[in-house]
């Protein structure tokens, strides 16, 4: 096939670094570019996007599909003119491997109470604090999909009782699973730290609130029940995590993603001493790994081959 | 066999719950003492001891073999009158977990560069830091017996690069061993995180000293050396921690251990903003978990079976 048959690649994406991106896409022969030429521009084929400007991909006559740059798509999705298209989202071993490394230091810093012990050290108190081994704490995942199972299985063998909630019900090994609205309760009851990774749809928005933080089990070993998110911060409602902490329920946090971003410099979370922040790190998309793989997806396309991880739109992820 | 001929078990330690294991000894049938009967109390047949005073034990004509709290025995060696009896040092799987817990908790902080993002929340700071995936970096074990041998294999299924060196050439799966004086500096050449689970001996004294710490892979993926040192106190030279961080051969500590505990309150360890601390408490000596298999090797040995995990007074360890 010519370059000219294979179509060009349309880069849109805002809040990351297009050059890097761009640079990397252009390395493979398929012609890259940032600007449509002309509103309908027909030499346009595909669409590696994130957070994308909005109304620019429903003029594109002759887009075939389009391509997330992450694992999550609530960003692509927001443009109500968006074209009735394939979406593909990125699923990548090396993204998977960060979100796993992203969970394992946070459940440990919470179990072997990091907080408490970085406290001691801040007033020069040598203190040993109660510790049970992880046998004795459970860690539960809402969503246990490519990335909440990942980290559950990488949990299993250092020890921890484990727990998940999704959907559908799901079958991961030494993993109890629960499923839907009516099995969220029991799950929150037997969890210790909650772990969430869960895709920002219509059904996920901002659930996680008062009630669901306020129904862990905080009568544990480990002082109390702990909220891991590093799925988005459109699902937590960060008034409810502020009440939850002040009032027991919760006792601490460790957010990767917030309601805005990059968090406001006036948000109460930044200076809160039992809350841990990091500014939407804890999984990347390295172009370096996944451009490769959205490349080759093109081209099976091209040559009439199906697409992998597409999204279910009616589903939102 | 009798109560009386069984013996009776004295318990000597100090700067531990005595009356908490005095309890659970006692709860076994065997008849426990902290205090002998006369200067050469008969009636004692097993002493069980951490720190304990000097020349107890070489006073009672009746004992058969000396049982330490802990894994390790340099407290135990310590006293210049100690008879020359077996010691049974403590191996099992709770305190072993711990251990395994404690790395694989202060890996992954030091990993995913938990000191940088606490200092940037600390500002109110929305930065990420470069963040390489676990097989960009190498942790090695300086000590890869019962403990590090543990925590090495807990941590490959994470993905890390992992070094260990010992005295003996060891065989770990997934580990590049070293063993001895001449394998040391490759070894620490290969090594950005350096956990320490040497046992203190007259070998091992003082050994992580500045050649050992300037000797780590500083220029590597995470922003320089780690050291993190579970193994004994006196293993370590705290001075020269301190000059490796100041000088930039050494990134960060984490440090459970030190050369006089509880760590004086004049120590600049507590302050330094790389240095975490913990007091003593990677791996605890629970008395509910190694009290009984105690218990059951004095009941073994007396009907003529060999006890397990005999010290080697030669080595010390
Ligand atoms: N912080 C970061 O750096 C970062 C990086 C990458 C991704 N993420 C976030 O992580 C999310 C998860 O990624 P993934 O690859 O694991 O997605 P995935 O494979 O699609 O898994 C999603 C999981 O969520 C469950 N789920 C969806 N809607 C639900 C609902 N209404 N009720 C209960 N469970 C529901 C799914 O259930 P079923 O199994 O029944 O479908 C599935 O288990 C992404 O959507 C993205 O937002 C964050
Ligand atoms: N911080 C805590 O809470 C805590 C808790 C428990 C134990 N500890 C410490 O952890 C230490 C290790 O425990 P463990 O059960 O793993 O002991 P272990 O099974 O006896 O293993 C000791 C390891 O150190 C190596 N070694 C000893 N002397 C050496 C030397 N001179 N040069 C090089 N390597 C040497 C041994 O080599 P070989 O294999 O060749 O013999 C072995 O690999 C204990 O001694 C104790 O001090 C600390």
């Amino acid at each position: 096939m010519s370059e000219a048959e294979r179509g060009r690649i349309l880069f849109a994406a805002t809040g990351t670094d297009t050059d890097l991106w761009v640079d990397i896409l252009g390395q493979t022969g398929r012609e890259v570019t940032v600007e449509p030429d002309g509103a309908q521009d027909p030499s346009i084929h595909y669409a590696v996007v994130w957070r994308q400007p909005q109304s620019i991909l429903n003029r594109l006559p002759n887009l075939k599909a389009i391509f997330s740059l992450g694992a999550g798509v609530d960003h692509v999705l927001n443009d109500p003119t968006l074209p009735d298209l394939p979406i593909v989202r990125v699923v990548s071993e090396n993204l998977t491997q960060y979100m796993v490394e992203y969970v394992v230091w946070r459940v440990m810093d919470h179990h072997r109470r990091g907080g408490e012990y970085r406290a001691a050290q801040a007033v020069g108190e040598w203190k040993e604090f109660d510790q049970p081994v992880s046998s004795g704490v459970s860690v539960g995942f809402m969503g246990l999909g490519e990335l909440g199972g990942s980290a559950a299985r990488a949990l299993a063998p250092l020890g921890f009782k484990l727990n998940g909630w999704s959907r559908r019900r799901a079958a991961v090994e030494g993993v109890t699973t629960f499923a839907g609205p009516d099995e969220l309760q029991p799950f929150l009851s037997e969890t210790d730290i909650l772990v969430v990774l869960l895709p920002l749809t219509a059904g996920t928005h901002g659930i996680i609130d008062y009630r669901v933080l306020s129904s862990l089990r905080r009568d544990n070993l480990i002082g109390g029940a702990v909220l891991i998110n590093a799925g988005r911060g459109g699902l937590q409602k960060e008034a409810d995590i502020l009440r939850a902490l002040e009032d027991g329920s919760l006792k601490e946090a460790s957010l990767d993603v917030f309601e805005v971003e990059p968090l406001p410099a006036a948000s109460p979370l930044w200076t809160h001493p039992r809350v841990f922040i990091t500014p939407h790190a804890a999984a990347p998309s390295d172009p370096r790994e996944v451009v490769r793989p959205m490349l080759a997806q093109m081209d099976s396309y091209d040559r009439g081959e199906p697409l992998q991880h597409l999204v279910d739109r009616a589903a939102g992820y």
